[in-house]
């Protein structure tokens, strides 16, 4: 797949790399052309890079990897509903503020990233996914022992299984993907965070985890 | 031990009846006394009930199992700080507000009901726990395959020893307890809420699920 990723950094690069390694074509997009790690990153990986418009031109796949909070404005430099339509664009976000000293979510509760997105861009085809566990483990769940349980939530059921083909491409296996339903589902997996920073303390820094879903 | 139960609703008797079932001494508190719902319950189980206040006053531990949003104002009831000095509250209650047709929590983000509890009643040793499952869980986690783990938050190294204990006489293995530490914890664990919510619609109503943290 051609697949353009927004957003150059940890998060953003990883997911290049894992996707250069499954020999997927991949624009990774900054907000500036000529952005140095983006250069740098695109030279070590024979990918290219460009801007946000440069990434999601060419591409049948958009990776929002990007901070949440300013994850509509980069889609925005991108080309906005006109550059996304008909695209699927997998929001791997969360609207993370630890500029306070403490986490805080920029938007939650009443609304959150994902939904953000699909009203901004109506014509696009958000998915959100994986955006419950650590860049590392987004890619390559095999990090934690199985089985580990991976969130999908958006509106159009052909853009989640172009997501969850991807996932599957990555290690995550179909038993392990837990379908939500809609992408108003995202305020819950984005509400998950402050959670999960807390857990990843108690595990005393650990970032290779992630919880199980288990029913009676 | 002699418990007092702050709330008559499905949590409230759930908690009453499985501690008489491990022939603890128990009193349901209402807001009101000659609550029908209480009378009939202790009635049934040997047990006593009667205010907020008779509750927490001869109480070695409290459990609230109010609604989140009017738990402070139950507490007030009770006696306040000055009836709740050195009593280990647990606090198993959720900020849940169905009142617009969908899922908000009355408190989130920058602050908690644990951490209002321990605000506003700073004698009080407040421990939040077992929020995080249905109200049959909590007190029977057998009712889900393990392993799967409950959280504990609170500032009182000794209160959480004492939850524990009881938690062990539920069925929660030690193994299965993670302490998140202070009790400005409880915001990740109540902001859990949504992605519960999420959870149980898409295992089709089954509120016998928990999640497991795993870690690589």
């Amino acid at each position: 797949m051609r697949i353009g990723i927004l957003g150059t950094g940890t998060v953003g690069q990883t997911f290049g790399t894992r996707l250069r390694n499954l020999d997927h074509d991949v624009t990774l997009g900054a907000r500036e052309t000529g952005n140095p790690r983006a250069v740098e990153w695109a030279e070590a990986h024979a990918a290219q890079c460009g801007t946000f418009a440069d990434a999601v031109a060419g591409a049948d796949l958009v990776i929002n990897a990007t901070a949440g909070q300013y994850a509509v404005n980069a889609l925005e430099m991108a080309g906005g509903n006109a550059a996304l339509a008909g695209k699927v664009v997998l929001d791997v976000s969360n609207p993370l503020d630890f500029g306070s000293g403490e986490l805080r979510l920029t938007v939650c509760n009443t609304d959150s990233v994902g939904e953000q997105l699909q009203r901004a861009f109506p014509d696009a085809r958000v998915v959100k996914s994986l955006n419950t566990v650590n860049g590392s483990v987004m890619v390559e769940p095999s990090l934690v022992p199985p089985p580990h349980t991976i969130f999908i939530a958006g509106e159009d059921p052909s853009a989640k299984e172009v997501v969850i083909g991807l996932l599957g491409q990555f290690g995550w296996a179909k038993g392990s993907v837990l379908d939500l339903g809609g992408i108003k589902e995202s305020r819950g997996m984005e509400m998950y965070m402050p959670l999960w920073v807390s857990i990843m303390r108690a595990l005393d820094g650990n970032l290779a985890f992630n919880i199980n879903v288990v029913q009676g």
